[in-house]
């Protein structure tokens, strides 16, 4: 056993600079997860603090600045892109519905602010790129994929990268949680292809499998094949109360993916190589244990590393990489990437064939 | 926690006479699994015993039988098609080529001898047929799928089967083995068309996900998508040296799954439900300590069984259900299925698009 692996394990490999000003955040959208996991990660955080509210609603942005420790200013989505506030604030965390984020992002990066938008980016391929069109060479933007920091898929990616496990042959992914027993109302914007793009399940849960392959093998998809089921009443309008769908990627590399929005939460990955394997489970809902298990040639490690709280640990990364003046990891092309296989998984479901990318 | 339910985990459920002669097994095809595997098992088993060996070639024969404690008899397979030693044996087990079971069923069939044919049962849909013409109504058939006779998969169906996880969802189901570090000889049978049927690892792993989902969730297949590759000079007669497949079933379920003949040794399977899951890792190969894991609810008990000898339950079981006049489980039916889902396994993964069963 190697004790100094273990007390490693959780490092932030990409951590250089320990002190610098905070970044002051305006939190667009606030839902439960910005209430409960975004601003309290910012209260936690040396590296940034929330000094703005955004919301639809004035007495719900009000009442988020009241309680919260360092919103002094709450502001409508109006006031927002009129340019309320804009000495407030240094960057902008949008987590409103997904068909909701590029007007926010457009108007951020007209103030000069840097973005840290919520996957999937957009609901539509075209939206997505107005993104990139909107940032890309203006200013800092990345997409919030919060397993891009977390400790366990970071020595996942490092072990498959120094060939650990051999050449990556397989993948296997999964994430399925109980929509309406989290959120007892179906009508709700996850539900509604209008907010959230083509589907419920894929889009918001598929998204991990699809995205932590992608990064765990550091290779982009080629082709996807998907199959879909909504048979529930709340699902009526999307075609993914469960889905499955296989991605070849450009390493060659197969996946085997799935995501509902009816069933159990739960969720595993497992990248099968030539001469061992890496697994995490479960692996994509936050504040849960985690198992980690490296194989190598039969020999089998199972880690049960320290949760990190992943919101501060992708806040922290923005943070640090903004004040560093850094390259930001996952950029708008890759978040863009991913829109359009999400886009080729629902094509792949409803043509019955596969779809290249 | 159930002190009971553990120390019945392994109960044999099928077993009601615990007493009858012994069934008397020709083994027609001596490799390693026969050899090593099947001849030890009804040589520990009390229901059945070995005492005709049948081998393409007659020095082979005569070795198996001398090594073996209860085989007196040596046949070549020309001898046995011509009715050699019918008098010695009750029963035929046939592990040959895939490619080379018709021909023995039906002559076992011939001499009135109940028949263990191994899995896949053929290497077409064609001969399987033929497998299923010969015996049906005419002698007992069973298909060799060890996992449905294995306790921890018994178990899982019983708790799907009761609701135990609610409705199912979603299965994941992997199986993968270095098939040139096992045998070092390139030239084998699994990697020739004329021999296996139309590949390498769906034929020979790829079944295990897919029938031990299908008995599961006692569900056929309606529809399957594959993606599939071979790069490795080994593997240049076959398309999958690496295999992903999503089968549709008739419930309602969809699973994804994989296979590959050139990854780690490593296997899984996941049953995610409305209300909880069912797990076992490692799930398919023998002699390997399983875990077997249940959550309903967000509760979740993990077991460890004690290991059985897959191959001394199997055989146990078609003897008892032979000497009892029980049918079988799995016929030639359920074998066919089998067949032709494999098959369009290999129809999508070349066409590239759905194919309905």
């Amino acid at each position: 056993m190697d004790a100094r692996a273990l007390s490693e394990f959780g490092r932030r490999d990409w951590e250089t600079d320990t002190d610098h000003e905070p970044v002051r955040f305006a939190m667009i959208g606030l839902g439960w997860w910005t209430r409960e996991e975004a601003i309290p990660a910012t209260e936690e955080s040396d590296r940034c603090e929330t000094t703005v509210v955004v919301s639809g609603d004035r007495d719900k942005a009000a009442d988020v600045a009241e309680a919260s420790a360092n919103a002094e200013t709450a502001v409508t989505y109006e006031e927002f892109h009129d340019g309320a506030a804009t000495d407030e604030y240094d960057a902008v965390y949008i987590a409103t519905p997904n068909a909701k984020h590029v007007e926010f992002v457009e108007s951020a990066a007209e103030f000069g602010k840097a973005v840290l938008c919520e996957k999937p980016m957009e609901a539509t391929p075209e939206r997505a790129r107005r993104i990139v069109e909107a940032c890309e060479g203006e200013v800092p933007l990345m997409v919030a994929y919060r397993m891009h920091t977390e400790p366990a898929v970071r020595r996942a990616r490092e072990l498959v990268a120094e060939g650990a496990i051999g050449d990556p042959m397989l993948v296997h992914g999964s994430m399925s949680q109980d929509l309406l027993e989290i959120f007892s109302n179906p009508d709700q914007w996850r539900l509604d292809p209008d907010l959230s793009g083509p589907g419920a399940s894929v889009m918001d849960l598929g998204i991990y499998p699809l995205n932590t392959a992608r990064f765990v093998l550091d290779a982009d998809p080629v082709e996807v094949s998907a199959l879909a089921r909504s048979d529930g009443e709340a699902f009526s309008d999307v075609p993914d109360e469960v889905a499955t769908f296989e991605v070849r990627f450009d390493d060659g590399t197969l996946a085997a993916c799935s995501a509902s929005q009816n069933a159990n939460r739960s969720s595993h990955l497992k990248v099968v190589g030539t001469d061992g394997e890496v697994s995490i489970e479960p692996a994509f809902f936050d504040r849960q244990s985690r198992q980690f298990e490296l194989e190598v040639n039969g020999t089998r490690a199972a880690v049960e590393p320290e949760q990190v709280d992943q919101m501060l640990e992708e806040f922290d990364y923005f943070a640090h990489q903004v004040r560093t003046d850094r390259d930001l990891y996952a950029d708008g092309r890759h978040g863009l990437v991913d829109i359009e296989t999400l886009h080729a998984i629902y094509e792949s479901a409803e043509q019955g064939s596969v779809v290249e990318l």
